[in-house]
């Protein structure tokens, strides 16, 4: 089997908060612009796939953190796809700190839409696709499972969609939700944890000028919290839970 | 004289709008990257002020962006310092694309602060920082001006100032009063025009948990926009024009 391909990037001011330690939405971010080089790069990228009218969705992650990094730290990024079904793939991503290190580690879960009607489509319009399961390799860590509603939501807050929310799919992109469940944890909870697990299951599309709202539930004795993220039909878009060690 | 020294980004996923263009934001933080970075490199930077108690504030700036940018594109960015006076030192910012044409430049106007009593330094705490003057350069565009207080605002919306929004100053991110203001903008503005010319004057910090108001009003025939960020107490923190081509 050939080696993984490895991306490395440098964490960039913009990538850090106030302590100049990198966000989790900043490693989120390069979590996902490594899947997608990398799918580009084996020619199924969203580039590859709009040729047949297609894009890549995230619909499931779960993302782990486990040490802080911070501005100008250099980071390698490995990716692989683990697993394919007819219309689901996982693919894995982990991040190495320059010293080897392993700092972060996600699961993905993508389905390939229909860009008119928004439908999963069947994953073997690529055939070249499967050459690159690498069944042989461990997931980095526990897969994310179906977010349940939460029951007792504290409404925290609303978002206008805006330009500058609305990816290449035309819809919200998926770190940005995680950029609003974040803003409104406690402050003191970001500042006084290190290690993260997120899992985030995104449900529907949310579009240009729809009023987004953010729901809220502390859970497990102040560790870990609950989100939903609803539109104006009370439609749940998002749900997610955010633990921390 | 040393030659000025290039500064190489790609543009990413990330930096990108819907239809895959470079926005606005980006090339702002692009611009900024690249000040902090040559700043670093001789002896000046952050990080090095930080040991004095000090920081960098951006004062004013002038942004001109000529032509699009989209994922993938290779830019290469130079900086220099034109102007020092007791409290304020001039840099300019150039972006060229890789077929070496300007793409976007820059004009932008720093004080150092005391991170304590937040109020201006004398820059000659750094002696070493005239010898990077190059007054022999041109100014790439036209300076900032004084922004001008709007005359009929329209209240377009608020936003609670939230942990993402705050950078190492321990303030609202420059960038992010640039993106509020631009998701304000009409979209068809946004897209219709490639070539913009932003000028902002950062007046006052906005802190963690306050609530700002952006107030838009539309100008000369809509080809231009005056801005005006407003803090609880009604108090301009920073005034800014877009005028389009």
């Amino acid at each position: 089997m050939a080696q993984l391909q490895s991306y490395k990037y440098q964490i960039r001011s913009r990538d850090t908060d106030f302590r100049l330690q990198a966000t989790l939405t900043a490693i989120y971010d390069y979590v996902l612009q490594t899947a997608g080089s990398d799918a580009n790069q084996k020619g199924f990228g969203i580039h590859d796939l709009n040729i047949k009218n297609a894009s890549w969705v995230l619909s499931r992650i779960a993302l782990e953190t486990y040490q802080t990094l911070h501005e100008f730290d250099e980071i390698t990024v490995q990716t692989w796809i683990s697993e394919i079904s007819r219309v689901m793939t996982t693919r894995n991503i982990v991040v190495y700190n320059s010293a080897g290190e392993c700092v972060a580690a996600a699961v993905t879960q993508w389905a390939m839409i229909d860009l008119d009607n928004r439908t999963p489509l069947d994953l073997r319009i690529f055939p070249s696709y499967e050459q690159y399961i690498r069944s042989d390799m461990e997931s980095p860590l526990a897969k994310p499972t179906k977010v349940p509603p939460i029951v007792n939501p504290q409404i925290t807050g609303t978002h206008k969609v805006v330009y500058s929310d609305i990816d290449f799919n035309h819809h919200v992109n998926s770190v940005r939700y995680l950029q609003w469940m974040f803003d409104v944890l406690p402050l003191d909870t970001i500042l006084e944890h290190n290690s993260f697990r997120t899992e985030i299951s995104y449900l529907h599309e949310s579009r240009y000028g729809e009023t987004m709202q953010v729901r809220y539930e502390p859970r497990e004795e102040g560790q870990m919290a609950a989100f939903e993220i609803q539109n104006e039909e009370s439609t749940a878009v998002c749900r997610a839970k955010i633990k921390w060690q």
